[in-house]
């Protein structure tokens, strides 16, 4: 399907792509730039790419498929290292959590060849990042979202759902808009609560005391504060519009539980709990509207 | 080491603990009360008692090891029914997820035979109630916090103490202010914070759609959200001081997160978020002070 695969940024995510797209015969040849050379050297030795190149320039050169897989902060910097190589007929694409900066940045900085690039957001990950942890089936049976601009080419976005569902993965389409007010609320407002609830606890006097009365209930409602601090400040500052609108909803409701509380409201109270509750019993992962969405 | 347990409450928690002692070869006999002479049948017909009582007095008369496993709000209706019989040298425990609540009942039902009474919370559980999924090993590897007062009959705590121990459980001992305390902080606060949370996803206008997006992070963080609703109120209701204690604590660290998101501070963000993630990635459940705690 395609001949060369450019990867920038040999993580997780970008090691991953490769894999899977070697795995399902839809790339020829992958070559692979990261910032730190001795990243690129253990992706070659480990058969995520095939080749070394020298800059994110060169990663493009010659490719017909280019992932941008660099954390956040590095996205405009790699825009412009490859701005004249973003020809029409190539696809590019990125796997940032938030979109609408990846957005503005692209067409800032690619202007008028903004037509090639076509963002994405696979919801995937792994709690242990790197190049080491890269895995073929990373991509499978999980959800992408793609977020085409009016003026994303249509067959580059024929081009991208068809690669991702090739690797296992369901595709969705929606406006950078939709994706980071729903992100704000089903991913980012979460971890923040954690990191919150996390140093909260800490914080107090007792709190390294309180710790070890923990049990299976706190260990998963906080799995996620142990996500990778520097990856998080750029979601939360890159979406912080739509994180805020988020937590002064959360503020709302938290005001009314501790009302019914302050009050000894029990019906009101138990009324509260049992909406969460009922929701929370049938939603499942991936589905998800209730038992009739199966 | 027992001729005969009463159970009052045949539920998972009751019955689990009968279980467990007629594995153990703890108990010669188990007899057992529950409001639903239904539950009481059922208990039989599995195994789980060997005689049904008619009411909670007769399930304590002969006994000397009692086990309260009602709901908290039946607590002292229970203490009444059978205060007649409550006498020194048999051990009467409960289950309660709360200990000042249960103690300030007993001290005032119970009166001067107080000292029979050992408070104890074990630390489990499971999502499925009812006698049907009682389970043996329901306690083993699981704390239990035992809040003995002053008058308590040491003789009894060294009883609870052993009976616990034997059926695989980690016995800790401390007061019934210091256990609400630390409860509100790890289990009552992330309940009440997952009720907060799933209520202001679902009550807003698009939370539905945001629903089918969520992902594994949003499982685990609402797995809580599902607990029971009557068995929750009861909890946050009894505990309300210490758990108001906490959501204050909570709404200092929540403010302090949004406060540098909203200054786009991202090098306080990333503090702050590196406190949390660094401590629970150093957490682990029943040890949990670092790494050096094992």
């Amino acid at each position: 399907m395609f001949n060369q695969l450019g990867v920038i940024g040999c993580g997780l995510m970008g090691g991953s792509f490769a894999l899977a797209l070697k795995r399902a015969g839809l790339v020829r040849r992958v070559i692979g730039y990261s910032k730190s050379p001795s990243t690129t050297e253990l992706a070659k030795r480990l058969g995520v790419i095939d080749d070394a190149a020298e800059s994110a320039l060169l990663a493009v050169s010659g490719s017909d498929i280019v992932l941008l897989a660099v954390p956040v902060a590095a996205t405009e910097a790699t825009f412009k290292a490859i701005r004249h190589l973003v020809e029409p007929g190539v696809l590019f694409m990125d796997v940032g959590s938030t979109k609408r900066d990846v957005v503005d940045t692209a067409r800032r900085v690619l202007k008028e060849r903004i037509g090639a690039f076509v963002p994405a957001h696979p919801i995937a990950g792994k709690e242990s990042a790197g190049v080491q942890h890269a895995d073929a089936s990373l991509y499978s049976g999980r959800q992408v979202i793609l977020t085409p601009l009016p003026q994303t080419d249509p067959v580059l976005v024929q081009k991208a759902t068809d690669v991702w569902s090739k690797i296992g993965a369901q595709v969705l389409k929606m406006s950078a808009e939709n994706h980071d007010a729903a992100f704000a609320a089903v991913s980012h407002l979460p971890h923040l609560l954690a990191f919150a609830y996390f140093s909260a606890i800490v914080n107090q006097p007792a709190g390294r005391d309180f710790l070890s009365l923990a049990g299976p209930g706190f260990r998963d409602f906080t799995r996620i504060a142990a996500s990778d601090p520097s990856v998080w400040r750029d979601i939360l500052l890159a979406n912080r519009e739509e994180v805020l609108k988020q937590t002064a909803r959360f503020r709302h409701s938290l005001d009314a539980i501790e009302h019914v509380i302050k009050a000894g409201n029990a019906q009101a109270l138990e009324d509260l709990i049992r909406g969460a509750a009922d929701g929370r019993s049938n939603w499942q992962i991936g589905g998800g509207r209730g038992p009739s969405a199966k």
